[in-house]
């Protein structure tokens, strides 16, 4: 497979798909819609659950593990929820496959299962069937877990990461015994999804709340953060849902508060998915391929050696060890290629499209004037460094791309909002500029149906704090107090 | 619920099923035959993790992701594989759920699957399909990938932990060049679960290979570590495989070897799952509760203040959080429990019951003479201690009882190693002594079942390095050159 990728210019779409594979994420499988998540991927994705987990762990919530099989029963037990998943739900309806007359292996008829099952693409019901049991008094509120699972939603248009059948998440689900207490968690989490993007993955995002037309099955409010593509579409990149009392009441979970009443218990759930993945390539990478945030790269830094007989890649390899116990002491996470099957530029072609932050290059030269070549992949550049400076510069310069990725970033989001107050102005921004548009909305599903339908654009969200500002409504000039987001989303 | 368990020698087996449940670890949940993970199940799983995922990473292993779901095509095509499972597949048949006349929710005929999928019970397939496009040449070799994953085997008799139709584990999946290295490999790992048991589980293990009968479907041998529970029934820890060429031949894998040959690539698979911490909890714990070793218990110290008044508990507390602070800087896991919902004879009994291997209780006479009580979980036993001598005290007493666990539960175990010459005294020791029976066998499947059928015991393993020792088989009479062990087990 040639290592040269299509331009984004050309077909972003096209870029994506071919980046995602050639720089090792992950592939397509065998089986319809889902994917192989291929070690550099999953290594990403490890620090992505690392540091969330570290940040629920540290704001009190503990980890479990639920049954993968839902019930029919219990899926259906809430009207909304069922409503918004029942479309793409696996169903397991046997437990024994045979061997035929002819041989052949099939599905043993006399093994069905009385009740269907459903393979869980979320969990709140079979988690408010077990809270039931767990919640009696005010004393065992609030329940805090989360869960790191798989979870499969049927999609019949799949993209690696953005939109697959199976898919990799956490899902928060807490139970609380007041309102405000179950409002102020989904906010919470909401704002930790929010830092996460920021510090972690250099994505700058719109905090907001969604629609009623777009909240998740069963919530009152879906908090979200919505974050901006390069080729100018949204992606939902997080939810955090405050779902009232309705999983509750489905569940009957009531408890006696301590005033001695009984009352049912409040509740909230929140996930990130694989999908950040997504997010992360289609916001930073470029035409030679990916461009990894320091904060998330499996390898910060690679040194390469440059050689042309074993006596100096002897002497390169006793520069590069030392570096690297250095490194690893600062906990730079740090690779030395010393394939002999390579040449170095196939390594530096191969660093580039994997968008390894930092690039160390050693020669006979450098040997004899005590350098080395420092290359940032951000910004291509190339700069030669003495050896002992290495230690203070690199972990300066890796928090110096972390920052300006960030702000490339937030330049690129802040030039893409643009406000209309028509629909022509609505159609021209979005064919000829796309990103987020805030325009005036009268607060009806219909409208927003409408202007869908018209331009293939959604409501991403109302901005969190959006100002009151009096204004019509750019679809049915009806009346409107304040701006909401929108956009061509994955 | 109460918290008084059924003693082990009325009922082992109750006694299992309710200290399980009462210590929080696990449930049933609504869904026949699977579990619900309680946080402190789940977080004693979580050590499993983390240390077992630093060995694999520090032993050249990778983590990646593979599918849920297994086209029935490929499941079949290693026919031991499908023998081994067929019967305990759970079959994924349709993709939607749609409202009925009567608005009901039943499933969609119109979504039936052209071809059937199956949840996996374990990965070969799918991964070695994903292998043959990986691997073209020996450049590409070795592949060595863990994933950390639910599985599912539809067992008809289920037990929390023991044996559940749904589970979490790893499984290693690793491709090699040679028939030597793949070996290695497969031997390297069933090292490292051997000694991760002793280390971190304090359980003892006997390293042995299965018997062909006992072998792993699709697996040329199958390395095992058999543990021994306190009622004298054996359990299979943890299993590598070396399965030679069987899966490249059924999913087309060869390679160019470095002399520019085609040959099939040389596999194993291996892992242990959530039936560990079953283990666990059946090797140390007694009739008081649960018994954790330090390396695995989520909560290490637990400190519980004794007051009758707030300005005795804030003293308390003042004590109890400088100690915390100097317990945590040495990476010691401390909990102070301030409830005061609860008794401090409440706390005590739920800190046995869930195995808590020191408890420190503070009470105001403690303030004045500048010391605690401290007392161990394992052996009930109690004691002062000067508060300034606990920083020094408590590693060395948390290494201690790690090593006297593992102690004691080796001696109990090179105590239930009973040798025997004939049929008569197989029966008499199975039934009177338990534990695992050493004797001799003819080496054939046939004898090993009737041996099972009259006695239940199987044969748990041929140790390693079992020593030549001409016999006759305790049933047939026939030669055999070595012992083997046969066990009632888990």
């Amino acid at each position: 497979m040639s290592k040269k990728l299509t331009k984004r210019s050309e077909d972003y779409s096209k870029w994506y798909n071919e980046l995602v594979v050639k720089a090792d994420l992950a592939e397509n499988s065998g089986v319809r819609g889902m994917m192989v998540i291929k070690p550099y991927g999953y290594a990403i994705w490890e620090k992505v659950q690392a540091e969330l987990d570290r940040k629920f762990k540290e704001t009190g919530h503990e980890n479990a593990y639920f049954p993968l099989l839902i019930p029919k029963s219990y899926f259906t037990k809430e009207a909304n929820h069922v409503k918004g998943f029942a479309k793409e739900c696996a169903v397991v309806t046997h437990y024994r496959l045979k061997t035929a007359d002819d041989g052949s292996i099939i599905v043993d008829e006399k093994a069905k299962l009385e009740e269907e099952l459903i393979i869980r693409p979320t969990s709140e019901t079979i988690i408010w069937d077990s809270y039931r049991k767990w919640i009696q008094s005010y004393r065992d509120l609030p329940i805090k877990i989360n869960q790191w699972a798989n979870v499969m939603r049927w999609e019949m248009r799949t993209r690696l990461f953005l939109r697959t059948a199976e898919f990799l998440w956490q899902e928060g689900h807490t139970a609380h015994a007041t309102k405000n207490e179950a409002i102020e968690e989904a906010q919470l989490m909401h704002g930790i999804y929010a830092d996460f993007l920021k510090d972690f993955m250099a994505i700058p995002v719109i905090k907001g709340e969604k629609t009623e037309n777009e909240r998740f099955g069963g919530a009152l409010n879906t908090y979200t953060i919505e974050a901006l593509m390069q080729d100018g579409k949204a992606l939902q990149a997080g939810t955090s849902h405050f779902l009232g009392q309705n999983f509750a009441k489905a569940f009957d979970v009531k408890f006696t508060t301590n005033e001695g009443k009984q009352d049912y218990v409040w509740a909230t759930s929140w996930g990130v998915t694989t999908r950040l993945i997504g997010a992360l390539v289609m916001t930073h990478s470029d035409d030679q391929g990916l461009v990894l945030p320091p904060n998330l790269a499996p390898i910060q830094v690679v040194i390469v050696p440059i050689y042309r007989n074993d006596e100096q890649l002897d002497a390169i390899s006793e520069v590069a060890n030392k570096l690297m116990t250095q490194f690893k002491d600062k906990g730079i996470s740090v690779k030395f290629d010393n394939r002999t099957t390579h040449k170095p530029g196939f390594k530096f072609a191969e660093y580039e499209l994997k968008g390894v932050p930092l690039r160390i290059a050693i020669g006979p030269r450098d040997l004899e004037n005590g350098t080395v070549e420092l290359a940032r992949r951000d910004t291509l550049t190339k700069e030669f460094v003495k050896q002992e400076d290495l230690l203070t510069k690199i972990p300066v310069l890796l928090a110096t791309i972390q920052d300006e990725l960030y702000q490339k970033a937030l330049n690129y989001r802040n030039e893409h909002i643009t406000e209309v107050n028509s629909m022509d102005e609505f159609k021209n921004v979005l064919e000829n500029k796309g990103g987020f548009i805030s325009a005036h909305w009268d607060g009806t599903v219909k409208t927003e149906k409408e202007i869908k339908k018209i331009t293939k654009a959604t409501i991403r969200c109302i901005p969190l704090g959006a100002e009151n500002e009096e204004g019509k409504c750019i679809l049915t000039g009806n009346k409107s107090k304040f701006r909401v987001l929108f956009a061509k989303a994955y």
